[in-house]
């Protein structure tokens, strides 16, 4: 048995998130695990088990999501890439295929997450990526959002900040950059960090926005902080916008 | 009654393209005359017909389509754009209402048309936009296309361009700009002429991609235009990398 590892792109918007899901006694409902796990089966004539860096919601993209399988392959690495590609539905993407240490564990070394949330702010219907990008059709001045988004770097308790049940142990998280980028037509918020919270990016993005239309002073992103409390922060923004850009492990 | 234009935007994935269509028996087919019609006719409450100044075909795009229709409306014309917007799909966008001369003719007053044909030129499949770009994976030499594309400038008989069974009386037509240009990650082969016959922007496209790989010579587009052999051009593009850009009117 040799242990890969994927990173894969795919456009998440007729898949139902990520990770493989099984109604009771209803059809598998098409997710990106399911559908890559299929196509791994398929080739390897082998059932595969894939594991995921990053648990994408529905409609979310991405562009560097990293997975995990262990299987027993005849066939070179080299060559793995474009085999699984060949089997794949258009809208995922195998960017590359590596072999790593047999004990190589894709929760623990994973150091970094990088997120995109993509805004399109003009004034017409974004029509090419209104399923990549969200319309914001009102004008936002990016000086308060960079000024609130810096106040989110470093090391802070991210509970006000999450969705209710989010179920993890510990909601102390640390945002290593969070950015505000202009690319042409639209607004980038570039946030990477040693792990995010259920929703935590759609939320920051919600937030900053308020805060460029002036709804919010760039100094709630302290008081949410502070208090941890939901209700002061900003909307979750839909996921279409949303970008799963880039998994960072150690020493890499 | 009074004549309105429409100036319109449309994703043209999942329409069976511009023209109103009924199979016989069954039910209508989604397209984009259909929709609009169907969107004016509940705003204003009355049947409408509507005429469009190209009849794009299933998978093309438009973000500068005209249209004409005439309609006892008392809504200020000011206000119809938001008005029929409200009532429209996701995937259509109507970027100006104006009202024109009673006696304005849809068809015999346009002077010009220009289309984009969008090559996406990367090795990476292009998965936000697949659906708007034709994924080129091999290598294109600009000049060589640019070359080509030169000598289609002009009165010509295009015929050679031109899908059979395009049921045209003449096959001369104008065109006045074909230029190829560089977009960060696309190509654009944009045409600009008096008319168009059938899938001949595909073709264009088609045959500028063959002689940007290598395989046909610029001087193919002579021989084309000189033969009026459909055989000797290149292939006909799929839909999804064409956009009607703009629909140029007498005097304006």
């Amino acid at each position: 048995m040799k242990r890969y590892r994927l990173t894969l792109a795919y456009d998440g918007t007729l898949f139902h998130g990520w990770q493989k899901q099984q109604p009771p006694g209803g059809t598998p409902l098409r997710t990106v695990a399911g559908v890559v796990e299929e196509a791994l089966a398929r080739l390897l004539r082998q059932p595969i088990v894939l594991r995921g860096a990053s648990r994408t919601d529905a409609g979310v993209h991405a562009v560097g999501q990293a997975a995990v399988f262990d299987a027993a392959s005849p066939i070179p690495v080299e060559r793995m890439r474009e085999a699984i590609n060949s089997r794949l539905p258009v809208d995922i993407d195998v960017r590359a295929v590596e072999m790593v240490a047999p004990g190589f564990d894709f929760v623990r070394e994973v150091v970094s997450k990088r997120y995109r949330y993509r805004l399109f702010c003009r004034e017409l219907r974004p029509l090419d990526r209104r399923h990549y990008t969200w319309h914001c059709w009102v004008s936002l001045e990016v000086d308060r959002m960079r000024d609130a988004a810096s106040r989110l770097v470093g090391e802070h308790d991210f509970a006000g900040f999450a969705a209710a049940g989010h179920g993890r142990e510990t909601t102390v998280r640390t945002i290593h950059r969070c950015e505000v980028e202009r690319a042409g037509e639209e607004l980038h918020i570039v946030v990477e960090g040693s792990g995010f919270l259920y929703n935590m990016v759609r939320i920051i993005a919600g937030t900053l926005v308020e805060v460029g239309r002036g709804r919010l002073d760039p100094g709630v992103v302290d008081e949410v902080l502070a208090t941890g409390d939901r209700r002061l922060a900003g909307p979750t923004l839909p996921p279409t916008g949303l970008w799963l850009e880039w998994i960072g492990y150690t020493g890499e």
